[in-house]
């Protein structure tokens, strides 16, 4: 059985050893470009990981895992263009080098990869391979459709803001999950059963990212704390406040929401305050504990041994546990 | 065996039975407002002709078939974007009547959805299908990339303008075609004949496109005449033009593609004299008809009877005889 770090190797030297030298050479070169920005590589991982719970080969899964792979990358290079992010990992984003016209088709074309890469898995599984991928990935545009949406909004529910976390970011965690479980020969039952995992692992994985922008360590975590505070974003701590926040507080909340110009650094404390005092970090922890839980309880059912079982529980804890 | 206007009517009640009521409504109304703007729907058309040729019913290739037609409206909907159009089929484009995060994601939306209609065949066929529609796809983008790369190009040749249109416009007529004969059960060989005939006639249609923009009755044609030459659009007409003309023809040719301001009435009127001279006209008109020919003469290798065939022949006259 390999380790998690030897499937996450496996995954990388697959990619680095694609050829994206094609013409026309402006189409293809983005995409390299966009897939040589690194990232933990988590869905693929995933997907390889599932395959070999059932006794799988990684072969069996590695077309679809790094077809999920470009699809999630795909997905971040057109919200890139639509949020006019102008840095990705460290690099310029394919609209800031090239231009937007590039990022949308680019993206387009690497959609289209993304389903040959999925392609490549056995006759057998075929079509619930493809079946659970469509879904999947509409469900991550439904996702992000409605975390646009919400942008403009201040009266976003905690069920409203969990349906978008779930769609924007945890169906292709358990996609990916499923898709391995069935390239490895998994019953539907057992594949589904991993894709609740998947669901539970994402949506706690969703809330530990609000709260780490706000209560995270500024040295481990990867981004400046207080991103989503600046930018209005709903998320789990800001929904929760709003929610039980008595007149005062939620006024002043209002008032910081509102404000057209302001001092970054005063807009994050202030906020923070309101945070504590209403004790909306230990909430979103407990949320999380919640979606961890219901993920352990499902992965729990799946019919093969505890111990086969390791490494999907690791990973979790190392994604929930993370401190960046 | 159903006529080509019974087999129309077909698609368009099949796309009007498509419930697009579905939440988020902000990412599926634009997707049903695109598909309701009309159009001639000649890819699912072909795609039912070319199921019926074989004997297969026309439900057998219908999933695909309105799949290619979805994948042809959304490559229309990411082109305006890219071309800032405003008007599509006389009606407001997707970013102007939203904006262009909608029209980008909305696309996205659509080109998956495109996959799960074409999902809609026979296991039989299912992976052969997927293949042509992924290999079909990619190619239309490519084309795209290199129309884009043609804007800022004066020496664009004459068989890079073929590729250009081979891909771009060909390829998905022809692609449509052999998904339709899989699904009727057509042999591999006969599938491949009708893909030729595809790319006859898609060449053929498009270098008649370019003729009309240019020799074109105006009241017959639906556009204003002299739109390709306005915008310097590389055309069969102007590469042909720029590879004849003798070194004063080709100064003033070349004039009037750098000047940034002038009477469009003018530009028409001048460039037009140069094609007349340069005779360009019957250049376009030779090559449609030897691309003509060579569709003809893959449909006629196919292994049906001619009788069968007639309705694809009478198709291929219509929209190459045609004068808009």
């Amino acid at each position: 059985m390999k380790s998690i770090e030897e499937i996450q190797q496996a995954v990388k030297s697959y990619l680095a050893s694609l050829d994206w030298h094609i013409a026309p050479v402006g189409l293809y070169e983005p995409i390299e470009y966009v897939l040589s920005l690194g990232g933990k590589r988590i869905r693929p991982t995933l997907s390889l990981m599932a395959c070999q719970l059932f006794g799988g080969k990684l072969e069996q899964a590695m077309g679809p895992a790094i077809g999920l792979e470009i699809f999630h990358n795909f997905s971040l290079l057109h919200d890139d263009v639509m949020d006019k992010a102008d840095m990705r990992r460290g690099h310029p984003t394919v609209h800031k080098k090239w231009n937007e016209n590039t990022a949308i088709l680019s993206g387009d074309a690497m959609l289209i990869k993304a389903y040959q890469f999925v392609s490549k898995c056995d006759d057998s599984v075929y079509r619930s391979v493809l079946d659970v991928v469509s879904a999947t990935c509409l469900g991550v545009c439904e996702g992000q459709q409605y975390d646009m949406e919400f942008e403009t909004r201040t009266d976003v529910s905690l069920p409203e803001y969990l349906e978008m976390i779930r769609l924007k970011t945890a169906v292709l965690l358990a996609g990916s999950l499923k898709v391995g479980a069935l390239c490895g020969g998994a019953s539907l039952q057992d594949a589904d059963l991993l894709y609740d995992f998947g669901i539970g692992v994402g949506l706690a994985f969703q809330i530990k990212d609000d709260w780490l922008d706000v209560y995270g360590d500024v040295a481990k975590f990867g981004k400046a704390i207080g991103g989503d505070i600046n930018c209005n974003k709903k998320t789990f701590l800001l929904i929760t406040a709003l929610e039980k926040a008595d007149a005062v507080s939620k006024a002043t909340l209002m008032e910081w929401l509102a404000k057209e110009k302001f001092d970054r650094a005063e807009k994050v404390k202030a906020v923070t305050a309101i945070y504590d005092k209403l004790d909306v970090g230990s909430d979103a922890e407990k949320a999380m504990r919640h979606h961890y839980e219901s993920a352990v309880a499902a992965l729990k059912r799946v019919s093969v041994s505890e111990e086969l079982k390791k490494p999907l529980y690791d990973l979790a804890d190392q994604l929930l546990y993370r401190e960046d």
